[in-house]
């Protein structure tokens, strides 16, 4: 039985507690079956991969295959006009009245049929693709009622079959208030959210279940009987928490076990130990602090002390964040919110996987890993963060088999 | 002799005047020599082309070609050291230590050979291709030396015969003071801007002469003096004006009946009508203002009222915008300046031809100009400036020949 030795080629193997990448100049990655067998500088390769194919990756640099794990990929429509009209100076009301908002994106994602949902989220999957990501996050949400909330996540899944990722879905019915249930929050937690989680984890189509928690969302107690619901079932829980104020979802979140608290803008210094003790990861989307305008960033200095992992996600949604480059989320990181340039690629790799629960298969490159890798035209690794736009990939290693980008 | 007709596609014209765009929402495109014979609804067109070939865009939406107006994308290095540093809170001194800031990119720029500065320029241009982009302007300003100063124009004009794009080429030896004219900035222009642009311009190489007329560039009577060269050779100015203080470059440029004046963040809005009366162009560069984290906007208001043609540019360069993407120079001018979808795509269209003095040939579809096109897979022109990052171009028209992107 023998693997390939990927050879000529430099790699952030971005272990955790390492320095400067963890990066290996001159390094040799052998993989077999699938997954990497061996990482380390070349000259010392063990003598039993002597008989293995050698892959020369030409002096490129190698870091983990991408994990974008907060993303809303799949809907419905686009929010362009929506866009256009406020640039024109319309009013909230003035755009609601031409349907805009996050219900227009929920009666076109009730309109679309499965397919139309597919090619359209293919598109958003292969913008991801070609910049190095091989782990997505899908959440549901736009459908809000419980077939079109479960057809959300069948289409998730598809992508799968479509396309060389490893999605991981998110039942998030408790997204927003579906007109149909104006005033009567509560019911639709009843009536929709909860026994839609139950059909749909029986239907296997649930990773982990998340909510808006926000004025304008669910408030903490809705949330909360959603995720006993989510503790029945055995399923890991997250939360969209303390984006436009603080309603200590984070904090909720944490009692929960939760695997991450997404956005924290408005994060108070006080709580950010309760996410360090209970090892939640502080997902962080600039994606939507940019195109929102927000002027508040979340607890840095609080999050670094108390060493919560800290990942980055593109939080693709036709609203709040229309965004497809997990690169760009990186710069953004670091432009807007301060992270350094190792941060945000330990965002984008290491942490991004620990928010899914999958950090023994993804976000480094050790042995016993996927050998799930990306390659790319850059000197050095602040060069992802540091180049905007463009196209910076120039190759996949899926599974240990290379692909040309 | 017939030429072809593009049908099957939805037209943004951007003819100046019109409003929405002037969309053609069924258009017909009648090409012939490279150029654009006929365009307006598929229903009215002309007999005289029934013999023409067809080519069916499948429902995509076109616009003219981009124009990237405003780039530096010639150099040598890259600066994402010294991007990552500053992160990690090293102080300006630091980094000049470590080798940082412009005079590196100086330094880099004279150790590469031409053939490595072809090379390196064009990995940018092919992501503004990827982009839409068709015509490029580019500077020097990394050499400053006669024979540096020239190669980068040299290599610049070389890009055009490695790549289907218009290359403008600007000369900017008036951008930075080199380390052996420390203290002397008078006596560098008169012994290297001057004579410098005189030989360039006998070789061919100067489209336009630039300047960057800033506390820490050079004096608005240093750029008058190489201004005057420029008039005595009857090569077109423009100037990097009003981005960190007001200088009055701006008026100066428009004294010189200036192509455009760039950046424009200082500009005081009473100056704005001297730039109106002599249909000077406000150049904008929002990459610049994003990486630099700059808060004082150029005054949009007043460059409304007044008319003044407003067009948008990567600025791509390794400091202040490693941007290589125009569509998200786009997105950032709609975010971060408040123009309206509208006014972006203008702004990378017409009025950057208009900023090129390319009007004639680029920047709108209309008959007798270039048939130089981008094919988008996007519903509305809106979407261009909307979406971040991802692929949208699906097709390039290069002179009326229809290449898939
Ligand atoms: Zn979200
Ligand atoms: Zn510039």
């Amino acid at each position: 039985m023998t693997g390939r030795v990927f050879i000529n080629c430099r790699a952030a193997t971005m272990v955790a507690d390492e320095v400067g990448y963890g990066l290996i100049d001159d390094a040799a990655i052998a993989v077999d079956e699938g997954r990497i067998a061996w990482i380390g500088p070349r000259g010392v390769l063990p003598r039993g991969h002597d008989g293995w194919e050698q892959v020369d990756l030409g002096g490129k640099l190698v870091t983990p295959a991408l994990v974008d794990c907060h993303t809303h990929l799949v809907f419905g429509g686009d929010r362009s006009r929506e866009f256009a009209l406020r640039l024109e100076g319309a009013s909230y009301e003035e755009i609601a009245k031409a349907g805009g908002g996050i219900r227009s994106t929920v009666a076109a994602t009730r309109e679309s049929t499965g397919e139309g949902l597919l090619a359209s989220a293919l598109r958003r999957v292969d913008d991801l693709i070609a910049d190095g990501v091989a782990v997505i996050e899908v959440k549901s949400g736009y459908g809000l009622t419980i077939e079109h909330e479960m057809r959300m996540l069948r289409v998730a899944r598809a992508i799968e079959t479509e396309r060389p990722v490893r999605i991981v879905t998110s039942w998030l019915a408790a997204h927003a208030l579906p007109p149909e249930f104006e005033g009567e929050a509560d019911r639709y937690i009843d009536e929709v959210v909860i026994p839609g989680l139950e059909a749909a984890a029986a239907e296997g189509l649930v990773d982990a279940v998340d909510g808006f928690c926000e004025g304008i969302g669910f408030s903490p107690e809705q949330i909360r009987r959603v995720f006993e619901t989510a503790r029945n079932l055995g399923i890991r829980v997250k939360l969209h928490a303390e984006q436009l104020s603080d309603l200590k979802g984070a904090v909720l979140a944490a009692e929960h076990d939760a695997l991450s608290a997404d956005h924290l803008e408005w994060l108070a210094p006080e709580d950010v130990p309760k996410l360090a003790e209970k090892g939640v990861v502080a997902v962080l989307l600039p994606g939507a602090f940019y195109a929102l305008r927000e002027t508040r960033l979340p607890p840095m200095d609080a999050l670094r002390e108390q060493g919560v992992a800290m990942a980055l996600a593109t939080d693709c949604n036709p609203g709040s964040s229309p965004l497809s480059s997990l690169r760009l989320a990186m710069n953004m990181g670091c432009t807007l919110f301060g992270m350094t340039a190792e941060e945000a690629l330990a965002g984008a790799t290491r942490n991004g996987a620990k928010a899914l629960g999958l950090e023994a298969d993804y976000g480094t490159i050790e042995a016993g890993k996927r050998a799930d890798l990306a390659v790319w035209d850059a000197p050095h690794p602040d060069y992802l963060s540091y180049w905007i736009g463009g196209r910076l990939l120039r190759g996949r290693i899926v599974a240990g088999t290379h692909h040309h980008a």
